[in-house]
């Protein structure tokens, strides 16, 4: 068990007036717990209270560590397992569940009568995610070195006539090369007007000379994400107005850096990053939010959005990642992972944002 | 919209008492629309009514077809876009949810008392989408032939010294060669004792001689999964007894699809498949079900197991694999993909399973 990071959850439960919560979403059992269990469809569960007597639900089909730091309640697929569970709740207190708890196991515990009520509880386990701890902050530099490494192999695959899809289908044995786990997710690597388009991964469009070249990429590395986006010119650029664009998404990208410390409002680092490309005639290209957390989940709760009214607090890690998008056009988008310190900001990823047209 | 599908599931909401039901599993939403819409943590739900009022609730940021062919709903992140969705439901009415619905949508909606109750209504969806459709048959065969087609080119990476991940780490491209879209889940690839290791994907360890090869893999296609298990010998069998357990699962896997064809119990053919085994004197390495339906999902709704009492039904499709572990030394799978016919059933793989010592 991680002790320090159930006792800040615990302390979350208690300031929301909770005694016990259960914990259905297998990566903050293993943030709370440093044990992985990829259960699929099946149950896994973690019951927490706040007395202390906390307790792991596992499929006997999943191997657990020799010492798993937990009471454990293991069963079958025959068993009513969430009778098992059922019966370990509080029956007279209300319990928290966090917010992936899918209906097949929130109904039949809600049916079973096992809590005074049933409340989503899930921030008391995402704010403690959003705070990363030291072992965490490593985990992040370690798994975006990985990626600004890789950001230059990737480069080198960009030769007149591969396709996006080539190019994005080697990336992974390329993150493998570098010491990555895997892809934190798929890759995105637009070509020309593939860069305006939202959420495109890739395609078959060969590159060519003029091409805008986005690639939004990550890895993970023991169980942490990585996330940049670089984007690039291919031979040359096909008009003065690109390069405008490109140094507009740069500095919209540096102003939201630069304003990050603890006690910044989050709607206000979007607002810097906004207010620039705004200000050029371009509001309407910037189609998204400034930023997402990440952690142990590529996008962690919490943004960097005009929504958000919340300040920035040391240890948080989130993206800064502004774009203009020319809708059959191109697509600009330059982001890094930032760290809030105690008195500032460390940016996670080093490799170079200067405009660059390939040769 | 898919309106046979659609019908299919009203009658069966019917069927339970139900005039309403909010699916939104993003999947079982491409089924009975035809529009895939990969919403993450974001809502994406059908509202379907047996009045045939329906009504797809979308945020802005996804592309939507110009005809999507159902009324729908547009929000963006700022919206209260679970109280439109509640002003939607019939608040006199129980409401049914699908059994992926994450907490964090279903407690507002019953804190919202948007219907007169909530219920999982997901089989209805689910055993609908278990009875495949000519359009899915012919999917589902296709990306079976991949499959076939891949398992051949895999076997050729099996040399002395190479590692489980550099053998997994070049099946996506050789699926894409083939035509595939991706891999439908990651491929296990296990050498020796790691083959009698459940769930594993792949590790670090080197191919000698006389280890067994276990090889649990699939691509998809339009939306469609294979999965499909091979076990091979590479250059030697260590033992007399591997010899054996291999002809004890091939067996196994026959007597199991010999018996399929409508109205047959799951639990029985899982019987067959386990008294051959159990009777062999194995039946404590055989630890799991015998098999699991597919689709649109390589672990589609229902399973060949001791706890199912329905019978098969003609447009079914499942798996057929048993397995022997011997745990510290290796393990042996061998599973087809087979559809139920009016009159017996086809089994989608043809890849060989006889068996074979690679040199």
């Amino acid at each position: 068990m991680k002790e320090k990071r159930i006792e800040r959850v615990l302390e979350k439960l208690g300031a929301m007036g909770l005694e016990q919560m259960v914990v259905a979403d297998a990566i903050s059992i293993l943030y709370l717990t440093d044990i992985w269990v990829d259960a699929g469809e099946r149950l896994v569960a973690l019951y927490l209270n706040r007395n202390r007597k906390h307790c792991l639900f596992v499929n006997h089909m999943f191997t657990l560590p020799a010492e798993p730091g937990v009471e454990v309640v293991r069963f079958s697929d025959t068993d009513p397992y969430l009778e098992l569970l059922g019966a370990r709740i509080d029956r007279e207190k209300v319990l928290g569940v966090d917010k992936v708890m899918p209906a097949r196991f929130l109904l039949p515990l809600m049916e079973q009568g096992c809590a005074a009520g049933f409340v989503n509880s899930s921030l008391c386990v995402d704010e403690t995610r959003a705070i990363k701890d030291e072992e965490e902050k490593e985990a992040m530099k370690r798994v975006s070195a990985i990626n600004d490494q890789a950001m230059a192999r990737f480069k080198e695959l960009l030769k007149e006539g591969v396709t996006e899809r080539q190019v994005a289908g080697q990336m992974k044995e390329i993150y493998q090369s570098l010491g990555a786990d895997d892809l934190s997710f798929p890759p995105s690597v637009c070509f020309g007007a593939n860069g305006a388009v939202g959420h495109y991964r890739c395609g078959d469009v060969a590159l060519k000379p003029g091409d805008c070249v986005l690639m939004d990429v990550g890895c993970i590395k023991d169980h942490y994400c990585a996330d940049m986006t670089r984007t690039f010119f291919f031979k040359k650029m096909e008009k003065e107005e690109h390069q405008r664009v490109y140094e507009l998404v740069l500095a919209a990208n540096r102003a939201a850096e630069a304003m990050v410390r603890p006690g910044v409002r989050f709607k206000d680092i979007d607002r810097a990053a906004r207010n620039i490309i705004e200000e050029a005639g371009y509001g309407s290209c910037f189609t998204h939010r400034l930023g997402h957390f990440i952690g142990m989940e590529v996008h962690d709760y919490g943004d960097v959005s005009a929504a958000n009214e919340e300040y920035t607090q040391a240890g948080q890690i989130f993206s800064i990642e502004p774009g203009i998008y020319l809708e059959g056009e191109m697509g600009v988008r330059i982001e890094d992972l930032v760290l809030v310190t105690e008195d500032g900001c460390e940016i996670l990823n080093s490799y170079s944002k200067e405009l660059e047209v390939l040769q």
